[in-house]
């Protein structure tokens, strides 16, 4: 890989998300090289995806290049490359573009879809990780209409018109919400020859409640929301299989549905190299330091490093804030090790977390206070709002928003690339 | 294919761009049922694809839902659907999701790329007729941008910089002048580690100006900006072969390049089923009411119609304003035809043509004035807002023009599906 020479202390950041672009950031004035590398060109903002997906935002707007993030960093430079392995040994990492040698790595390679090893389920269901995903589910959405439209067997139309979303944590809630928001304003109108009543939205849930990692009463507040809107919430329920037209479960119930969208588990995507620090959650085991078991140059920040604690017995929430103070602190952490200085410990700090299900509808939950509503809602939006990047997709994002509230819509309902072969599905005539 | 039945004579019109949705809004409230096909669910503003091309805009701001256009339609039904062929015999439409009668058929198809029966070209060069092509375009520059970097050949580095747009009509010289200012203002602060100065964008055009349907003044212009801009215009060079890699003319003139677009050329692209009337640009020979020569009830309106007159010998141009004005002249038509009475002959009324270069740049030809300039460049883009459809999109991309304008900015350089697999392009290390 072509980096030019430096006379500081080269450090490599794997991953380019909240953790990656964190620690990117705050290496800018320390006396360091930096290379940060991603398997894409752009940082995606994550929380506002299943908007990317349900047509309420252009994909472009939660995108942003990272070239444009490290422009004014001398030091830092910034290479697309899947990364294959790591060889700690000859502290190297090993891509598609080349080797590149370390003196400090950081590995901030966030998560992946977990599916508990079930291959049909990995194979049939749609997931939301990443923007060409969204994407997809987009398309798959738009696609199943016009397909119920043009068939005439009931049965088929009521299993593409039938969303079935397992897992209701955020993305689960968040997702099953704009769906239920688009039966209600956007597809009668579009599809006023079609019987929307047949429209199914299914959130299934394998614990007692929908956003479980959140207060009872954050909770409670979003089922009842959920129910309002008409999403059949199914609690206790573990599924079992999706052969592409059936889901079952470890019960009797089972649905027929051609939109399974699997949001039910994510687990570390940690990188080949480190493997005995890896756990049961293919996260990587490090320390306070954020230094990878074993190792005093190896580190892993973010979703897929587990910091065991006694407050976090199997590390810390899979989320953005995590991994943004990780990073932080681990940049001043690489410093006070080039100066042989005593390294900080992490302590997160919680600033609580939030979901919405739809117009004037969110539930917030702050350490010492839970609360729900408009005014939850108006937070929500403040805050993801002022957590993207870039000025001008706040600008864009937040005119969306106007323009959807104001008008019911949600314009970019348009299918760029077709997600499904129009497989086995017969034609009306 | 599922289209109620109606009392009212069915008018069937394949293709929602300019003219199909043009027709389809003027039969509204006509007495007609309206089933309107096209392969994708949106219209999209091709005017401006080139600045999605370029990463200036998303490519959901210019697109737009078709079911959105023709919502309060009561008697139109939207199907999406790719048309096989016409049984002009039967009456009936044939596509992919069954078969449809119709009483009319309007055939609004637009037209496609015209490689003259080279493979090669076909094969290895990039178009920008959908919006997937655009998006695959940039995707393709930045990605030779990224392998630039990582190559140690310069042979291969130059290859990968040296753009070479093939044909100098409005698409090739807007697409030469984003390309040129992404080059100034953008680039270099991305690719600080890269000699730019490598970078090309060579203009080929086979005749012996740009924009040779415009007047000599803007040509004249037109040229003048893009040197100014360092765009190397290469006049009266016929290309006749590229082979992924060269790109060879009949002259000795040869260009070394990993990123040829071709926009040398547009056909009709006529269905299948009205063959006896198909002129060797593909387009469908039609009387001055529309009608396809040698039927009484099957139109061709826009790009795809071919209406041989005085003052354009071999039909009207190919732009957006023919197809508007014909397809709300044949709905007049199909109305007057249902009522048995005579038919108005199609007048095209030039209302003029303009092309963008760069910031502050545009030429602009009124039937009876030339002019250039800042100016030219307002009108310009007053006149492709006030185009767009819908309130959200022409507020979006005001926006992002203010944006880019003042931040000298194209932030959408995200490559959300690669496009090149990284074919026979060496490492660095």
């Amino acid at each position: 890989m072509n980096i030019p020479d430096s006379s500081n202390p080269r450090v490599v950041i794997i991953g380019g998300g909240f953790g990656g672009l964190s620690i990117a950031k705050q290496l800018k004035n320390r006396n360091f090289q930096v290379v940060l590398l991603d398997k894409h060109n752009y940082h995606n903002f994550q929380p506002l995806m299943y908007q990317v997906a349900t047509g309420g935002l252009e994909a472009g707007t939660i995108a942003y290049p990272i070239r444009k993030v490290v422009q004014e960093h001398k030091e830092t430079f910034f290479r697309m490359a899947n990364v294959e392995k790591v060889d700690t040994f000859g502290k190297k990492v090993i891509s598609d573009i080349g080797t590149i040698y370390y003196d400090y790595l950081v590995i901030a390679t966030g998560s992946t879809n977990n599916y508990f090893g079930n291959k049909d389920i990995e194979k049939n269901s749609m997931v939301m990780k990443t923007i060409p995903e969204a994407l997809d589910i987009r398309s798959l959405i738009l696609e199943n209409f016009e397909l119920a439209l043009q068939t005439n067997d009931e049965k088929v139309r009521r299993s593409l018109m039938n969303f079935v979303i397992v897992g209701a944590g955020p993305t689960g809630v968040e997702l099953a919400g704009a769906l239920a928001e688009m039966k209600k304003a956007v597809l009668p109108k579009d599809y006023p020859d079609l019987d929307l009543s047949m429209m199914e939205i299914n959130l299934v849930q394998g614990t007692n409640r929908v956003l479980d990692a959140m207060s009872e009463k954050s909770s409670k507040a979003a089922a009842k929301y959920l129910k309002n809107l008409g999403v059949s919430i199914h609690l206790d329920v573990r599924v079992t299989n999706y052969d592409g037209n059936v889901v079952t479960t470890a019960g009797d119930l089972e649905f027929h549905s051609q939109a399974v969208i699997w949001s039910a588990g994510v687990k570390g995507a940690a990188v080949d190299g480190v493997n005995d620090a890896v756990d049961r959650a293919s996260r990587i085991r490090v320390n306070d330091f954020n230094q990878v078991e074993g190792f005093e140059d190896v580190f892993a920040i973010g979703d897929v490093a587990a910091m065991y604690g006694e407050k976090f017995k199997f590390g810390h929430p899979m989320m953005a804030q995590p991994a943004i103070q990780q990073g932080e602190l681990l940049a001043e952490n690489l410093e006070r090790l080039s100066k042989k200085q005593s390294l900080k410990k992490f302590v997160y700090n919680d600033k609580g977390s939030m979901a919405t299900i739809g117009r004037n509808k969110a539930v917030v939950d702050l350490p010492k206070l839970h609360f729900n509503g408009v005014f939850a809602w108006f937070v929500w939006m403040f805050i993801h709002l002022i957590s993207l990047i870039g000025f001008k997709n706040r600008m864009l994002v937040f005119w969306s928003w106007v323009y959807n509230y104001f008008v019911f819509d949600r314009e970019s309902r348009i299918i760029v690339r077709p997600y499904r072969k129009k497989k086995g599905i017969e034609h009306g005539n």
